[in-house]
């Protein structure tokens, strides 16, 4: 990586000129900025608002694989994850920090490139950089992203909010992101058993994608409020479409039916899971990263979003005794079980 | 480390296992705390006021050495850096989220040990843990912590207000976290070569504690406050006492002179230098990690605080083109230069 390209030293700029290199190019566009990057902390001003925060931590060799993700994606990818979960409270992001730890195998001309993608997601959503750290690292590249949003008053969509009856709804399609990290993990493989074959990841540009350039889904935010329709739950699929059902029925203490036709699968991630021997089914219950939105509805708002083919109804919010399960598409009934990813089980 | 100790085995509960078992006897005490731990995002409100945050990336075998850094200790001391950044900007903090990294060497009970200072410093602080996410890593240990506060309206300490003619504070004292890793390192050194000998720190415990368990300078905030004291210009000591005195001046566009007579260093801190065949007010002026607060207020102000032992008035600010100073006991003049902790240059 970078081998025959040019290579700064990051120790000759120093941190705080680091800093400044990086981020002079980022311009704060929200009025609710009132400082960014420059001082002891950064200040902001939300009257008459929820403040919403989240953050990530992402880390080489858990969360992602420098042999296959390029570093302008992952600076990308680590902005989405977190935008991510404020769309998930039916909020607008505004602001993010971001710290990064860097290893000395990383030229400066590596960092500029995860800033590329960091700015390329900030200016596409709309996003103000205002701090961060900057370090080395002993070993591999760290980074942890916190984002901060608002959402008006009464309009802030917790997970324990759905209510028996309640309809599931999910946006976009599920499992694409996992089935394309099984595509590059097998071309990885192939790699490192001959390095003369190049990578085959012809005919897979969508769930490569889905992998490795996620899209928050800032426009179902826009959208639910154009509808006027307030989620009575919400969550964003990072674990698995399984795993998220859960936490919105164990925190309203209620049951779930899924029904498996239902769960919209996109027909590459279908085609591509079957040739890899998997389940696409389960590719959508388990695979998880899609970053799409999984909420529920009342039932009185269901004629306001029927006709939109980018939400999909997959199911219905019953009494807690009912329990959570999935109807397959033979009319078998199975127990839903969160499977998804466990970070610490690698 | 914890070898002849209960080792429970962090896979065996999961991340969200993981993280209600760490952070359910947290309580949450600020009404500002809308929601916590459970969410996607965490809910604040801060109606009326200006909202501060800032984040710090805190890594092993970088900023700290699990060799002599015990755990507890070391989940302290990263709540206290990062409040420290609050208060340096004249704010109030009372919110943070930790993410934690951790490599399969930590057994449950290390986590619970980091957690314990964590605990220990937001119930000491009045601090509500809001957030944060936890993984394994490949490397060592990694701690993110971001906080959150808050100011009045036109209360926020910039680093850019200094004006001519305003006095130089800073509180407490300076260099002692420096000559307290000092002391460490060196036993540390001695430990390698001869495992068989004890640690040698009777008579350093003030100086060991300034480098393991610092606290960020709430007290000075509030004293200002009780004062009428609104600081021209407000800075946290982390790099050392020149590093910051120039960040006011470069950011205000202003000169100062300092008085090295003037720079608080404890008896301690200057005995043990001297030992070491180090200049206490080098150990001042580049040690950092003193996380005092080092402020400029006006003349008018100087009545006010002359009689409190915790603030010295150290200098002055001067005019840019008079440059940056300090008088030496011997009446000789120096530029003051920067060469506080380079992250980048271990």
């Amino acid at each position: 990586m970078f081998e025959n390209k040019e290579r700064t030293d990051i120790a000759e700029l120093g941190e705080f000129g680091l800093i400044k290199h990086l981020t002079d190019s980022f311009k704060v566009k929200h009025e609710s900025s009132i400082k960014g990057i420059g001082d002891d902390a950064a200040v902001m001003n939300f009257d008459g608002k929820e403040v919403l925060i989240s953050t990530d931590l992402l880390l080489e060799g858990i969360h992602f694989d420098l042999s296959y993700v390029p570093l302008m994606h992952l600076g990308w990818k680590a902005v989405q994850v977190n935008l991510s979960d404020i769309y998930a409270m039916n909020g607008m992001p505004t602001q993010i920090t971001v710290s990064i730890g860097l290893s000395s195998k990383f030229p400066l001309e590596a960092v500029e490139e995860i800033y590329k993608g960091i700015q390329l997601a900030c200016d596409k959503f709309n996003i103000d950089l205002i701090g961060g750290d900057t370090s080395s690292s002993k070993q591999g590249l760290v980074i942890s992203v916190t984002s901060i949003g608002y959402a008006e008053k009464g309009t802030v969509c917790y997970r324990n909010g759905a209510q028996e009856g309640d309809l599931v709804c999910v946006s976009g399609d599920l499992g694409g992101a996992y089935v394309g990290l099984q595509i590059l993990e097998r071309e990885k493989q192939i790699f490192l058993e001959n390095p003369n074959v190049q990578p085959d990841l012809e005919g897979k540009d969508y769930i490569i994608e889905r992998q490795l350039k996620p899209e928050g889904r800032r426009d179902i935010v826009d959208l639910l409020e154009q509808m006027k329709i307030l989620p009575t739950a919400m969550i964003d699929v990072s674990d698995g479409l399984a795993s998220e059902v859960l936490h919105i029925c164990q925190q309203s203490d209620k049951g779930v039916t899924l029904y498996e036709e239902k769960i919209p699968i996109d027909p590459m991630t279908y085609q591509t899971a079957r040739e890899l021997g998997l389940d696409p089914t389960v590719c959508a219950l388990n695979g998880g990263e899609d970053y799409e939105l999984l909420f529920t509805i009342k039932q009185a708002d269901y004629d306001k979003l029927k006709h939109d083919v980018d939400i999909s109804i997959i199911g219905h919010i019953t009494e807690k005794n009912s329990g959570c399960k999935m109807i397959s598409k033979s009319n078998v009934v199975h127990e839903l079980k969160a499977q998804g990813w466990n970070a610490f089980k690698l």
